[in-house]
């Protein structure tokens, strides 16, 4: 029996909310969520009647059985979330959307992820103010509380091994704002960055400056997920997924700071079974979304899906080399989560999309093959990628 | 393409630790998950550095990243929660392990549960001295707070509507009981209980008496799920998961007091879905445990399963009928969540496969197909069928 997620589902459906600076959201967290699930049901051509699974991850609020009631779905059939916070969590939960269509457990499945973290605290201020317990009760007494203090050093150990320059981070930062500069819906439009305005910023946590760190936003986005045979049916041009992997390599989970690979950011064991399950290789990758709560995050991420040695990042890592249409490798073509907005990555899973559509303010021409890179450091980080046919 | 898990993976491996009365357990909930977790390896004679994926529900509080990293995992790959309180999502965990091993996700997932509720408050005493907000907020100012209040409204109309006598309630404990003092592990073990005890007990709230409640416990469970074709290398016989299904019906969330079909355990559309995926009917079904936080779930439960009408069960429900060996359908053979223990269920699905095995303390000889329902009234609920044989 044929064990692979491959050209098995499709997203037929995309909806966001606008982005909102945090605690500035007029809606609670579940409104933002229907919200979106509404806009993706309304780009699909669907009724909300019509879903009948809800998948989410970060620890969602918002559970898919209130969803479903307050929606009105003639029935629920599946309903699951990826544990972990950040955003290493998205594509698992295409992945898991995907699988509960594949073995028949449900028809319709959405993706969501709804944050309103101005009603229940800023992620980037840590848990200072709060109880420290639990896993942060190992690391906050050495300063690492906010996720800016508890990468910073995992990024430094990986640039003072592989001599890693800063101007590696930048290149991504700068390729964010200057996509942002083409999509009226990001937070940074018209608000571009300079390399000397980057230089000049100040330091949030060494190695990390002001625009290496994610907007922090109210907002949130859906993605509808069917059955493949039943893609052609829907308004928009399918997006099939070819493959997808979550999860990190032995004794990674986020906040273990004597891990075997201190550095890396988790995806040496999930990125060869994504390519493996979709049958492509980091070269046939036409655009990529490669989740940045710190630009720091997308550099190990990259170098450990292939894209570049870690000798060659230094010369890879360009303004040029990343910028739509004719960048080498077009990424975070939305502005992505430092300068479009922050919504724990769902933006750039709706933006992979887009580019298989042929529908990005930043579109690459001709793009097929669309992957989305989600969560460097988190436990799990996941990973997919998207094709406009089954058979690439 | 087949969409359908019947047939697909296997449980090779159940564990659990003993059964504690609430806030008795010496352990911490994550370390009761992790041994019984250990126990299942135990049992499956596998690594824990085998296991790479790790499902669960109930809002449960052990990530399994965490876990994953404390056990020393090779690799993680899959890990992943069914939201909702109560045991309604014990099968559900089952079939997103099983979906995610049929699609190549994992290959060795982990389904538990573990609950140490002495730690954070008891689930039978409600909301009243936290907190009332969200759902609670609706019902709590008319006196529904605890699971007893809340469903004692629902079985009160299914009995009015349906004329059910208190003695289809009585026949499930009393059969829990009866297997109980067979079960040496059993909370109840060397307590039997009698009609007359049962009538004579103290209403909790009409028409629940004392011992249509289940037990409040510290513990946990685990079950060892991997591909089918793998099932016969491992030392106990295989059992094969031959369908699964959850969710609810039209407007089922479990506080949704104005929903169609009030009063339903809201299975009437997740039962037709597990028999189709199955292949077979409640006739075929050799054995039953069907989750009980309240007796009168498992008649609204059982009729909606097609086990017996309405207008039937007065009759169908009878110690007799339920006793194990040689009862028409042996129900809760371990004692159940009535006078086994309360684990939110993940112990009756574990029943669900010594059965499978032939090593129940209440054995039902040459049972081939075992069923397990899940969390009446709750959202999702779920329920899944084993047999001893894909070719059932």
């Amino acid at each position: 029996m044929d064990r692979s997620l491959r050209g098995r589902t499709a997203i037929v459906g995309v909806g966001q909310t606008p982005f909102y600076r945090h605690g500035q959201s007029p809606d609670a967290e579940t409104q933002l969520t229907l919200k979106a699930i509404l806009a993706a049901c309304r780009d699909a051509g669907i009724s909300p009647a019509d879903i009948d699974g809800f998948s989410s991850f970060s620890d969602d609020r918002s559970n898919g059985a209130r969803l479903a009631s307050t929606l009105g779905c003639r029935e629920l059939r599946y309903s699951n979330m990826v544990w972990g916070g950040g955003g290493g969590g998205v594509a698992a939960a295409l992945a898991n959307a995907s699988a509960a269509v594949a073995t028949g457990l449900a028809e319709c499945v959405v993706v969501y992820r709804g944050l309103a973290q101005g009603q229940f605290g800023r992620l980037g201020r840590g848990p200072a103010k709060q109880e420290v317990r639990g896993e942060s009760a190992h690391t906050a007494p050495y300063g690492l509380m906010a996720g800016a203090q508890l990468f910073a050093m995992k990024m430094t150990r990986f640039m003072k091994l592989h001599d890693i320059q800063h101007s590696a981070m930048r290149a991504v930062a700068l390729a964010s704002y200057r996509h942002a500069q083409n999509n009226p819906s990001a937070m940074m439009y018209g608000k571009p960055l300079t390399e000397e305005k980057y230089d000049a910023a100040r330091w949030i946590v060494e190695p990390f400056r002001l625009y290496d760190c994610c907007q922090e936003n109210d907002g949130a986005g859906a993605l509808i997920v069917t059955a493949a045979e039943r893609a052609k049916d829907f308004p928009h041009p399918p997006c099939f997924l070819l493959g997808a992997a979550s999860g990190a390599p032995h004794r990674g989970a986020a906040r273990v700071h004597n891990s075997p690979d201190y550095g890396g950011a988790n995806f040496s064991t999930v990125a060869p079974r994504l390519y493996a399950m979709a049958g492509v290789s980091a070269a046939d990758i036409d655009v990529l979304q490669c989740y940045e709560h710190f630009t720091g995050g997308v550099v190990v991420a990259m170098i450990e899906h292939g894209f570049c040695t870690a000798e060659e990042a230094n010369d890879f890592f360009t303004l040029e080399n990343f910028t739509a249409p004719d960048g080498r490798l077009p990424l975070n073509t939305s502005g992505g989560n430092l300068a479009e907005g922050y919504t724990h990555g769902i933006s750039q899973l709706v933006e992979a999309v887009q580019q298989i559509r042929g529908a990005s303010t930043n579109q690459v021409p001709g793009a097929e093959i669309s992957m989305m890179v989600s969560g460097s450091w988190a436990t799990p980080v996941s990973n997919c990628i998207l094709g406009a046919e089954t058979t690439l």
